[in-house]
């Protein structure tokens, strides 16, 4: 019987090399050539999987964003309040541990090099504040919300909390712990949720 | 009689066409040849000033700081209560113009590109954490804080706004005007301050 590649899993063990290499070279020196190398494939294998640098770019891109999506699903869907669920799900936002860090790195390094390249952001941004935005959604509907707040403008100050907090997690992981992080984020749900 | 020649305000206009280059081409196309050409010198002249791309590199740099930091002082000194001045204070480091916008582009490229060279990383970072705890500081000598604030949670809670803000209003100035960082700011003050 012949192997079965799944190649979806291919591809994403392709983009988790392709990750690593941006994060010891940054972008301009992640070439496809010494992501083959990390991915432990030869220059074609690779180019059976994405025809040029920039698919494979965007699609290690687009990874980052599913994997984190994927974590926020889990949080939502698992036990507990609603309040400790949105603190959980702003934790996740900002990097606190190696991994999440990476992952920041690797797309803060992406935002940083499309700023100079544009036809690379046909994406649709991180995120994150359609994130936040359903949030408050949710917590108005569900009678969440703290009587009196001016939705719009709490928005926007937890939007730039969140992103604040995850520049400093990712540039000063010594100064800034995850306690330091929660402590702060859960004294703006305070000011935000009943 | 001869020309005089200021040199601290030829290297000042050496590192302004820097920015533009940076601006144009991102860190890693802002050679000298190019940055020599944006300022009308010869390369030999450029090099009279800079002997390497490194040192060019770093005043430029040095330049943002040092512009930001005389427009804060101008701040602080003119007439204005205290609180006034705070919002205006911080109202300066997010940038809401075209011109805060470029320094702020330029600031983030060499973040971006210093991480990945990390030599370059002798600088002690954008002296916003320690403007913020110098401001918390005056707070308290000044009889201005809020009775019962946490101090470090504020400290923390602000900085982190105050660059999500400024990292928003350069990645989105259509989405966030002058007037909602404004709002933003004002209300967090409003938090802290009596």
């Amino acid at each position: 019987m012949p192997k079965k590649v799944n190649h979806e899993q291919r591809r994403n063990k392709i983009a988790e090399a392709a990750w690593r290499v941006i994060l010891e070279n940054g972008m301009e020196g992640a070439t496809v050539r010494k992501i083959a190398e990390k991915a432990g494939l030869s220059l074609g294998a690779l180019r059976y999987y994405f025809s040029n640098q920039e698919d494979l770019i965007l699609y290690s891109m687009r990874l980052v964003k599913e994997r984190a999506s994927e974590r926020i699903e889990r949080i939502i869907h698992r036990d507990g309040s609603p309040k400790q669920k949105m603190l959980d799900v702003l934790l996740e936002i900002v990097p606190t541990n190696k991994q999440t860090r990476a992952e920041m790195e690797v797309w803060f390094t992406f935002v940083s090099y499309a700023r100079y390249h544009p036809h690379l952001l046909e994406e649709e941004g991180d995120g994150i504040l359609a994130a936040i935005q359903l949030m408050f959604e949710y917590m108005e509907t569900n009678g969440l919300l703290r009587p009196g707040v001016d939705r719009q403008l709490e928005i926007e100050r937890l939007y730039a909390m969140v992103d604040g907090l995850a520049l400093h997690a990712m540039l000063e992981p010594e100064r800034l712990t995850e306690k330091q992080v929660e402590k702060v984020i859960a004294s703006q749900l305070e000011v935000i949720c009943e």
